[in-house]
């Protein structure tokens, strides 16, 4: 049977590890096929427990928990690249596909051979040096080996601004360094920061969403703000895109990759990061794209044609975070102001407990005028207000 | 609590009648909010079985179903007009929110009672007589008293192009008079067939979607084809848009309203009927408008600000039919032809069972340019074909 008819065969059934926003807003993309979408998740209080009636109880760092659910599967994604992909390793051995492939997870979720891979394949990038712990980082210092400032990022586990620290002084070095195996790399002079989400399916074909411009919260280091188009030049938005189609096939992935990119003071472009998946810049696509990012996602893991990604109109994504100081059952303040400001699509996650600066939505506002939409996302952010008890 | 905090409270319920596709639309439209919706239907394999995990099983047209399904809402809305209206009176009495209220309902799913509303209301439509049944209606033809033609249509149970009758002729008479209490209508020389979705809340603000125009399938004589914007004046929209209002004001309702409008040959426009939930043609609005109409059904029957109704861009939506002579297990065939096609927003209902025009789904195609929507919407509907076996 061919495969675009087998997704809709009712004994067809795509894996997702994790239910967090990402698995949710994947399983409401799904929906419109009538996609049964199974998530791998602790239990149903996730956002996907809602989304999906197909979510199951596990951990997706869990061996066996992975195995015994991707053994299920006729295709296995993620919405988290910190899985457990031993299992994934012998998943694959048995035949089940799965996209992005283990051996690029491998790679992506370890800064320090993300950015090796990089040198390699002659994709730019900041310059860097591994060290084996924070000791070996220090005496590397202290001998005139590591020149400051620099960015530490701690190999793993990094997620939304953690496992990153900006050492600029002896003193941060005191006071700053994070511990564990990590790198350091040059601190970029930026212009901007930028993000271009890619997609690749099976055949090759590949598809980037116009770039994002992020605008951070200098207290979480999270993404803030988020602007599309971003203001940048015609040849850097072609630079750009070509950069991460060039990324997408290094790697030889199959899915989304999304690619943080920094435009420094010289407009050169260098590659940030990467994630193998669904992205919070690209959250605004499901309001003001042809295709959404998650959409886009499914098709390329499911290797059906990609979705056009060209914008309806532009836009301004907002995270929304619990308020500083609430820790607790999440109550929703400001929701009618925000609801009454025209184009405004509000995405709440559904986490039943807030913490600060915890990313418990988003809005998306889409307006003909960026202008506007940003003036509006400004007044989504001032009315909204997360926070524990009423 | 005010209102716009209660929605988000835990123990908030929104209950619909009905679990079809528009109830799983509108489970889908408020899952962005992460706000439970309850549904009351048959069984999990309709639509709405996979969108939301709070589907209740009962049948909308019994009384005690209905009366223990809403008295543990704190809002009761409707995906069909075809419900138990006595229990709704019951828990209105007893101090349920329910939008639409029952008597307009009453009202509504009798054509006779509706025809008349519009006739004491002042509100334009053709003009009509009601018969007690098919017997009263022939001998009314046989003394002269009913001109031929007309249209005939069932005061109740009419839904998709069912219950309607046009006789021209004495044998149209024999062979294609439908029986049981009706109305026969003057036969409208139509120029064409708009449909304008007005929303209101119980502040009493009111918003229209742009008009659509419907092609009909001569067959099934069910919508095959709406585009948006309709090709009308800038007066006749005006004109159709304040006639909406007019009718929904006139009802005194909250919720949607989609009113179907003749537009004669002489430049008038005239009610047809009306439905009071999202419809068939408004469907285009999840991906071409800045709120769909099931967040505006949504946002009205909560009574939250009402959304903007203004197009990201032009718009077709095609009904995906199940094939003629074709009943049972339902195999989709052509959809990554389909996926293939720049703008295609495919909604696949879920239901298992395929029948001859049976509504399985539809695909809404965005465009810039309309004529271009229109192309690949034509190549849609030839590309998919719905049939029952591989």
């Amino acid at each position: 049977m061919a495969y675009q008819d087998s997704i809709l065969h009712p004994d067809f059934k795509l894996g997702i590890l994790g239910g967090g926003q990402l698995g949710k807003m994947l399983a409401q993309a799904a929906s419109n096929w009538h996609l049964p979408v199974y998530a791998l998740e602790q239990d149903h209080s996730f956002p996907a427990g809602r989304a999906t009636p197909f979510l199951q109880h596990g951990d997706f760092k869990n061996y066996d928990d992975v195995y015994r659910f991707g053994r299920e599967m006729n295709v296995l994604s993620i919405e988290i690249e910190h899985v457990n992909t031993e299992a994934l390793h012998r998943l694959e051995e048995e035949g089940v596909k799965i996209h992005p492939a283990p051996d690029k997870l491998d790679i992506i979720k370890d800064k320090g051979l993300q950015k090796e891979f990089y040198a390699t394949h002659g994709i730019p990038t900041s310059p860097f040096r591994l060290y084996e712990d924070e000791n070996a980082l220090r005496r590397a210092v202290a001998e005139g080996g590591q020149p400051l400032p620099f960015v530490q990022k701690t190999r793993t586990a990094g997620y939304d601004g953690k496992g990153v620290s900006i050492i600029r002084s002896e003193e941060d070095l005191d006071s700053r360094l994070l511990s564990g195996p990590c790198l350091a790399e040059e601190l970029v002079e930026m212009e901007k920061e930028i993000a271009v989400i890619v997609a690749r399916n099976e055949q090759g074909e590949t598809r980037c969403f116009p770039a994002v411009e992020m605008a951070f919260n200098p207290v979480a280091n999270l993404v803030e703000f988020l602007f599309c188009p971003a203001a940048i030049s015609a040849e850097q938005e072609a630079a750009a895109e070509a950069l991460a189609v060039d990324v997408i096939e290094a790697f030889g992935l199959c899915g989304l990759l999304a690619v943080e990119l920094f435009l420094d003071k010289d407009g050169q472009l260098l590659v940030n990061e990467v994630a193998p998946r669904p992205h919070n810049s690209g959250h605004h696509t499901i309001d003001s794209c042809y295709t959404s990012q998650f959409e886009q996602h499914l098709r390329a893991v499911l290797n059906l044609p990609l979705g056009s990604t060209e914008m309806k109109a532009p836009s301004v994504m907002v995270n929304l975070l619990g308020a500083p100081g609430h820790t607790g059952p999440a109550y929703y303040k400001g929701l009618e102001k925000c609801l009454a400001m025209p184009g405004v699509h509000l995405h709440l996650y559904g986490k039943s407990t807030t913490k600060p600066y915890r990313k418990m939505g988003h809005a998306t506002v889409v307006n003909k005028d960026l202008q506007q939409a940003i003036a509006y996302a400004k007044e989504v952010q001032q009315a909204l207000e997360i926070v524990s008890g009423t």
